[in-house]
């Protein structure tokens, strides 16, 4: 199955994600600068294919100047290209760790954390089809989704996106409800484009409309994916992901996130210590009208009916402890994992 | 003050708001197929302005043609051209009322309907202005608002944002967020430009980001206009609203609807039994890219704080009987209304 992102021939090789769906490009990153500023410009983007891009950023600059302070300055730089999704900066910190067992191992475990993001995006979807199984009416579903979460977003398959694909793949999805995903709109450009690559049923929505189609009872589920998971049971996502929840919590709407272990910070206590990456203006408005631009919000716990990762399904409205960490899925236990 | 429709030499004069902000272009509508086109394309728009588009509209029509069937034909096309907004329909009702005493009568009764949503809006602003420095903390109010409710909107001053322009005048006004405004981005287009010669603090923001601004405690009150309030105080308003309303519930942060009694339907028991318009789906994503447009939703009365209009603050939140109507106020009473 193809990646969005991986290591090949001594460079990193992804998709650039900017200018699908109208071009497949797909870059030869040789260096450290040019992966910051994909990641930076969103060539690559998705919370697992950050981590992903952390990792290889490691293996990219070790190969570039091996010394550790040389490493360490090329690592800082990769981890902080951008602040909110919390992989980018685990995924640094991996491979980082393996420094003094040389390159050899450095690579390998940057490829080990592509191949175990690959990997938990199918048991999340798995698990994500498995409970929406359970909490919604038999029949087709029909599934509201924000941003993209697809194998752009996930190295392979999918997060949410994932889960509507598994859906899709036990006959279960009806239609999806895709918002556009302002100001970038990676609703309208990548998730319509997997959308209609699966052969799904969809309508894309300006995210405005989004509360009201939820209740109007024109959804059944809400999934959406995560930038990070706090202790506490807190959701950073896409900006616009938190009027989703709070139309959910009205309407009696399940909402989902779905995300990998990867995905959940336990030492972060709470939403609010959560940074929100403020962008350039110029993405919402033309210069010369002033904008201000947060890509991300917070939904808190209580809105949330539940968080499926890779190992398992979080219920947070009421919760009683922070959330502890579990072992990430390794790629060859996913099979034995599933029933 | 300028209008933005009005009737001149025998025509209706308005600006043709899609050109806005770039160009200042005003049309000369010799005609009712002229004016229809004008309406569905929404070069003019805003409840208040499409009441008085509707009844220009006939005076055009007795112009035009002026024996009963005719009039009736064009009135019929005019009242349908856009579903959501009662204003459309109450004005050409009120110029069409005046049929049998003549084309003279048509015509003043069409300019009664322009005077008066122009009066309202004055009004509307006062008012809405006291009620905010009621409901809020003293100093600078941070305005949140959708859309575009100004002059544009509102034939002269605006609605909510005469609300905001009103708070301008005395020297209470903040920070204002305006939302883009998916798809056709009346906020960052009209609001933004009518913001800019008001001389306030403002940004524009994603309509995703909104509800998170709130919850941030960036927001003392959000501010918006209507299409239609129905008799039990459900509000229908341009699509993007009821996500605010649900925000500021949640955030104790007021939730205020401005708009003129004109927009108050009292026929229409609740907000499902308003007429939702669906616009063409290009509106959102290029051809080729399946997309649902609905152009306007319902925020139910239990998430509105107070609708404010010309002539009395309703406070909906708990309401023992259905809204009734109050006669709408007239130009020459406007100043004598004010304390």
């Amino acid at each position: 199955m193809v990646r969005c992102i991986d290591w090949q021939d001594g460079a990193v090789l992804l998709v650039d994600q900017t200018l699908l769906p109208g071009e497949e490009r797909w870059l030869r990153v040789p260096d450290v600068d040019t992966l910051v500023d994909c990641i930076a410009r969103l060539a690559v983007r998705g919370a697992p294919a950050l981590g992903a891009a952390g990792a290889l950023g490691v293996a990219l600059a070790v190969a570039q100047a091996p010394d550790p302070a040389s490493v360490a300055a090329a690592a800082e730089r990769i981890r902080t290209a951008r602040p909110t999704a919390v992989n980018l900066a685990r995924g640094v910190d991996r491979a980082l760790a393996r420094l003094a067992e040389g390159p050899a191992a450095v690579l390998a475990e940057a490829q080990a954390v592509v191949a175990e993001e690959a990997a938990s995006s199918k048991a999340i979807g798995q698990r994500g089809a498995d409970l929406l199984g359970e909490l919604c009416p038999p029949g087709p579903l029909r599934v509201l989704t924000h941003c993209n979460t697809g194998w752009l977003a996930a190295v392979e398959w999918g997060t949410a996106l994932g889960v509507v694909a598994t859906l899709q793949q036990r006959g279960r999805l009806g239609r999806v409800y895709a918002d556009e995903t302002r100001p970038l709109l990676q609703g309208s450009r990548l998730t319509a484009y997997e959308l209609a690559r699966l052969g799904a049923d969809y309508r894309v929505v300006v995210d405005g409309a989004a509360p009201s189609l939820i209740a109007r009872g024109l959804v059944d589920a809400v999934v959406v994916g995560a930038d990070r998971v706090a202790a506490n049971g807190d959701v950073a996502n896409k900006v616009g992901t938190y009027p989703l929840a709070l139309a959910g919590a009205r309407a009696g709407v399940p909402f989902v996130v779905a995300a990998p272990e990867s995905t959940v910070d336990v030492a972060t206590p709470t939403g609010a210590d959560i940074p929100i990456e403020e962008r350039d203006p110029a993405e919402v408005a033309p210069s010369g009208i002033p904008a201000y631009n947060p890509a991300f919000d917070v939904t808190p716990y209580d809105l949330v009916t539940a968080i499926v990762t890779d190992r398992r399904t979080i219920r947070p409205t009421r919760p009683v402890a922070p959330l502890m960490p579990v072992t990430p899925v390794r790629p060859d236990r996913t099979d034995q994992e599933r029933p």
